[in-house]
């Protein structure tokens, strides 16, 4: 994906890795014998070596690398290496890592170093508590290298799993939800940050990615941002890092990990941002203006793409299903072996909203190698829900001060109806629920609300409504028609979802169209019989 | 750009093309021996018939190939030559192409084939008038083979540039716009389009490409759809056809040329569609289900970088400027050599209204190769006008009975000017020019208009209005209060546009400021001296 956004701005991309048709090299064919891709390991001093005196500037995708050579070269590369050997030497062992972090002052959940032994994990447990997160100091990705010790009887299995490499132990954080910020760092020192996605992992491995974040709290998004940005600003070096972060109840954010490269949770940029994770890095690292992170669409998401099992059948049978789906780029990395667990492409879906999302995610997630958790399904993709009920992605709120206002609002929910559009309606009173009225209104925009239809009870909230103070905007749709209201909120949510302007225009020749037979009736039957007719049925 | 839609979707690709490095070779490298690319003209019917022994199904992006040599393979490939090379040999003659339209109802100008001489040229001019379009029959691109023959002294200047080559005349056609539609047809006939777009040529190059096409007849996009999709209709084979066609002042639409392959027209899909026209081409191609031809962002565009010189560094110094643009992503080709007139890469633009969009592209056009008309930026990329003017692409349309309505409804306008929204400001009286209400009101939709903020005027209105029949919505804002109209305007764009939440944000809490200042002042100097001052400030 980098080479690709390489491709684009004519950008010459040496590949090191082994064997001829790796991913990359797939997409990146030289211009000349001088860039001719490079047969070896990215642990091969030697071939570190031969790659650095090829090019103007080095990067690295994955942190597993010799340092020691990157640091010998860095001097010899004109334009040096990004990230920077110090910067990856001080991620690469996780423990450092987070010792640097916390030394740094950034929010880091407690840990310590464990030996490899049964008593270890056992002492760790006593000072950080039941469960436990183990992991491997070195060499972790994709979920290998942690294991979650909820027994001390599992002490020995957990030693063992993790292949005695050097470990440290991690206060169990009891997190509401993991979130990501994707940070992109110039040479010269500028930082600018993506917005805040959840991400959702299945068996330690990156599942799903959200983008933007909803939540209840406003603000947790810029919080998190600046959370990743500093922790950021500790590291050296250009271009893109990957935050992971645990969400907690209370609203607190901790920084779980940094990853000094384009990373999973920042897939989806390519087709929902105005500039990519990869062209940023590439900017970044080639001192060209860093790219606008902004969203250009509503909703969007990643789906992984992971190997079941050896088949690439399934793959390949998965990736043509996903062509059904609107809103849906297949990305496959052309890897040639397929096998459990193994990443071997990824779907980014886009939706004007996030219940368009879901209804978009469904099918994909049933249909994914391997099977799925109808759990998940519920969780990450919920259907519209029976009538009247509420959306759990609701773009519009109706509210009402007393239930006793539930014939009034009605016709709004079966214009809503109508339309598809998410909703929710429930009860919402500013002299009887007051706390409850200033939770609503603070969190609606950032749980995705994009209009709200009040109804008010008695004479004298319309006259109040319309002498609003200045500032505060509020507009009255009319008196017990909740049909207008659900129409007007239809015409506003159209700012932003251009096919509803169709379906309104739909809406209003059906109007149209009853009329004009209401006029020829008349015209046919004459109005003394058509009014005794009209009366007989409004009974 | 059609390999690497190709690669998304791990479908391996020959490309026979003259060069080892020509553009598609450079991100493509195959992945077997027997993927080798092929060195060679795609009119040598021998590299032809080797390229045809090596794949499934074999696409033509030029239409002036041997057709003979199509012909004579097309069964011998699995799944068979797109687009056919009957379509191709109808095509690739535009006088045969006009000929096989008008015989199939499709709209088209009046026109007559030409002999190479001065006197059939006085001829066809007699009987189609001045200016008359003069055509090369064949291998015209780019605006290569037409003349355009003001006076009958240009005629033999016209036979000499058009190469003595076969010719024909048309009559002119004075299009206020020409627009083009993607049309895509799957092997088995499925047809489907993309949005209409506005396309402007310079020196008869495609320059501008803008989506979607604004226009005050609502009916406009959907009439040029169906003439685009009937038209494709007549033809053979599956893929991708670029329909370009003129638009009428009288809002009919006359078809001018179809190219049937991938267009320049429908570059802007790749980043502002929720499926490219190549990846869309590549399904049609393979029976796979076709895409989603949606727009996934309010407004886009496309700028051809063309080589204004021999220079090559002109161009990157334009590519590297063009990343400052938010919303901008760049294509280069990797072309080789640079000469005037090459394409050598593309922008895409993106933004979520038309005036942004005007704001990203100005400075790109300020910035191109070779200089810049400034009567283009006027046209293509209007500045936010003065205060007191109406913006040329209004999203809200500030509207009133009558001049007396002016002092109620500037506050309105001072808020958007605030937010920097663009909107325009007129009279449009319901009772006095009922006909302008009436066009106003059908116009809004498809000239861009989101919002309409109306003023009436009268005691009744207030009362009517939130007595509006079912059906028809209107939201009554206030009572003489211009500035909450303007304000709830900002917050219906907000629905589309999410960066208004933020602005909207800052805007209360500074009212918040100013309340909480306010409460500190009565504190500290008590509410005696705090009236007066009051009562001396408003005078």
């Amino acid at each position: 994906m980098l080479a690709a956004a390489a491709s684009l701005l004519n950008i010459d991309v040496v590949v090191l890795d082994v064997g001829e048709h790796t991913p990359a090299k797939q997409v990146v064919a030289p211009r000349a014998p001088s860039l001719a891709h490079i047969d070896g390991s990215f642990a091969d001093s030697v071939k570190i070596r031969k790659l650095a005196s090829k090019v103007d500037v080095l990067t690295v995708e994955i942190e597993h690398v010799d340092v020691g050579v990157l640091e010998e070269i860095e001097g010899k590369v004109p334009l040096g290496v990004h990230p920077s050997p110090f910067t990856i030497k001080t991620i690469q062992d996780k423990f450092v890592q987070k010792e640097h972090l916390r030394a740094s002052g950034c929010p880091v959940s407690d840990f310590l170093p464990v030996e490899s032994t049964v008593e270890a994990v056992k002492e760790a447990a006593e000072r950080l508590g039941l469960p436990l997160m183990l992991k491997s100091r070195t060499l972790a990705y994709d979920g290998r290298g942690n294991f979650v010790v909820r027994d001390l009887k599992q002490a020995q299995e957990a030693i063992t799993a993790l292949g005695n490499r050097p470990l440290y132990a991690e206060k169990w954080v009891s997190f509401v939800k993991e979130i990501a910020v994707m940070v992109v760092r110039s040479r010269e020192g500028e930082v600018i940050s993506y917005p805040v996605v959840e991400t959702v992992h299945k068996e330690n491995i990156c599942h799903l990615v959200f983008a933007p974040l909803r939540s209840r709290d406003p603000s947790i998004a810029e919080r998190a941002r600046t959370v990743a940005e500093n922790a950021v600003k500790t590291l050296q070096g250009a271009g893109v890092f990957g935050v992971e972060m645990f969400l907690m109840a209370d609203g607190s954010v901790y920084l779980n990990e940094i990853a000094p490269r384009p990373h999973n949770s920042g897939h989806y940029t390519i087709e929902a941002c105005e500039t990519s994770q990869y062209e940023n890095h590439l900017r970044a690292i080639l001192s060209l203006p860093l790219g606008s992170p902004a969203l250009k669409v509503p909703s969007a998401c990643m789906l992984n793409i992971l190997g079941a099992s050896s088949s690439m059948d399934e793959i390949r049978e998965f990736a043509q299903f996903s062509l059904t789906v609107p809103g849906a780029r297949v990305h496959l990395y052309g890897k040639s072996d397929c096998r459990k667990g193994r990443k071997m492409g990824h779907i980014t879906l886009v939706a004007d909203s996030d219940a368009e999302l879901s209804k978009r995610l469904r099918p994909l997630l049933e249909h994914l190698p391997g099977g799925h958790d109808p759990k998940e399904l519920e969780l990450y993709a919920p259907l519209f829900p029976e009538r009247g009920f509420s959306h759990r992605q609701p773009v519009v709120g109706v509210i009402m001060g007393s239930d006793s206002d539930l014939p009034t609002m009605l016709p709004a929910a079966d214009i809503l109806n109508h339309f598809k559009i998410p909703y929710e309606l429930t009860i919402v009173s500013a002299h009887r629920t007051p706390d409850r009225l200033v939770e609503y209104a603070r969190s609606a925009a950032s749980r995705g609300l994009r209009v709200i239809i009040a109804g008010a009870g008695g004479r004298c909230s319309f006259a109040c409504i319309v002498q609003m103070p200045r500032g505060i905007p509020v507009a009255t749709v009319a008196i017990n028609n909740g049909t207008n209201a659900g129409l007007l909120a239809v015409r506003i949510l159209s700012a932003g979802q251009p096919h509803l302007v169709t379906a309104m225009d739909d809406y209003l020749k059906t109007l149209e169209k009853e009329v004009l037979a209401k006029v020829d009736k008349i015209t046919e039957i004459g109005w003394d019989a058509y009014e005794s007719a009209r009366k007989a049925r409004s009974g």
